[in-house]
């Protein structure tokens, strides 16, 4: 068996990139369901699918339905929709594949680890696709259609996964705080953020060859505790920046402070 | 007048990245003087430079002299050498440039804005070099110098270029010990950080077309609290991710936590 017809629960920023890398690869999406019919709309002319936002009008026929949706809606949408007992996945790093249960005996999780937005395609060849399922012929079946999609498919269990997501948060999310924070910094003196473009890009690029840990560098590693008073003067007036200087900083110092 | 020959002090990563680019471009490179003449000569080999360990021996007959050295060194240095009154810059983004004066009537600061590693070579030609000079005629000349090797050359200010430095901190820096704590989360689980670099890379992509405030995802833009309790229960064992974590998501969350 192959996985040919698609659903996809949710129009947002993993609905929409993942329905995209799959039509892309030939896939049917069949139908998009979104709580807003506008929603479902924008996302559905774009990948030829259906927008509903009646759970009732679910069809019965897709090989597969993709739960996209945030986290803490999986539970409701699992308890209260029917998915006539066909396979189940959601896409989330953080929850459990056993709250599946409720909604069909056929389930698994297909975790596409990225920062997805709307409006930016990304590639999706590179991307690693964590995948668990219910049994063995289930999981070959989601690794088959995430191999169609990507070259990286791995076989994460979700203890695992939430680890991984866990790590992402640091690597992705905190990571675009700090370029925040960094943004604010410029901003006060008027210069434009467009500076600190080739760092960001070399501080991301670097690692790809040596560990984070052996290219750390900056004043905390090196133990410069002028520079760093010096820091903590300048940001007197900034208690969030501030705080975040001082947290860090410390981190980075090991506690030796 | 255009500089040609020119002095390296120091032979850490900042004079060694900067001494070979200068060297590709064609400047002479007459001598590098380092404390430990085992690391002058490390540096002088690959710039076709003379090593030299003693103050004494550095020549009368360059046109620039640059201080490669930690910002907590260059005070010490700058009175104690005699630089025969030449051109003298340090690279630092963090000392102003008065300190010079001790050392030189002609004085200026040559601050490239990247993360530099000696076994790491970078292509110099998009990164931002920050002018400033003690009078028009030095600023002219280091401007011309930097753009033979950079195509983003700009004249900033001590107290821009210390925002710009701090800020640098913040995008590079902690970023990178965002990277080494994900880092640390994976290795608990026996992942392999690979699994976070397309992540990585499309995370530092993402802020060349948006700004990084509307490039933020995760649970704490969300205000998924859920999770945020999750992760928190999950780090108890760990406190120094456990701050860091409570912290920047305070940070994302802007207060409203």
């Amino acid at each position: 068996m192959v996985i040919n017809n698609i659903v996809l629960i949710g129009a947002g920023n993993v609905a929409t990139q993942l329905g995209k890398a799959l039509q892309k690869q030939g896939k049917n999406i069949v139908q998009v369901l979104s709580r807003t019919l506008g929603s479902a709309e924008k996302l559905a002319t774009q990948i030829g699918a259906i927008p509903i936002s009646n759970p009732d009008q679910l069809t019965r026929d897709a090989d597969l339905y993709i739960l996209a949706i945030p986290d803490d809606e999986i539970q409701g949408v699992v308890d209260s929709v029917n998915f006539h007992d066909s396979l189940l996945v959601h896409t989330s790093g953080s929850v459990g594949m056993e709250v599946l249960k409720n909604g069909s005996s056929i389930f698994g999780v297909f975790y596409p680890l990225q920062t997805f937005s709307k409006t930016r395609d990304v590639d999706f060849s590179d991307i690693p696709i964590c995948i668990e399922a219910c049994d063995e012929v289930t999981c070959l079946l989601l690794t088959n259609l995430a191999t169609e999609i990507s070259s990286d498919v791995r076989k994460i269990n979700s203890a695992q996964r939430q680890s991984i997501h866990l790590a992402a948060i640091f690597a992705s999310n905190f990571t675009n705080h700090m370029y925040t924070l960094s943004d604010e910094i410029l901003e006060k003196e008027n210069i434009s953020f467009d500076i600190l473009k080739p760092l960001i890009r070399e501080t991301a690029k670097k690692i790809e060859y040596k560990s984070p840990k052996d290219s750390q560098t900056g004043p905390a590693i090196r133990g410069d505790m002028k520079i760093i008073e010096k820091h903590i003067q300048d940001l007197q007036n900034d208690p969030a920046k501030l705080v975040a200087y001082k947290i860090i900083s410390k981190l980075i110092m090991d506690g030796h402070w």
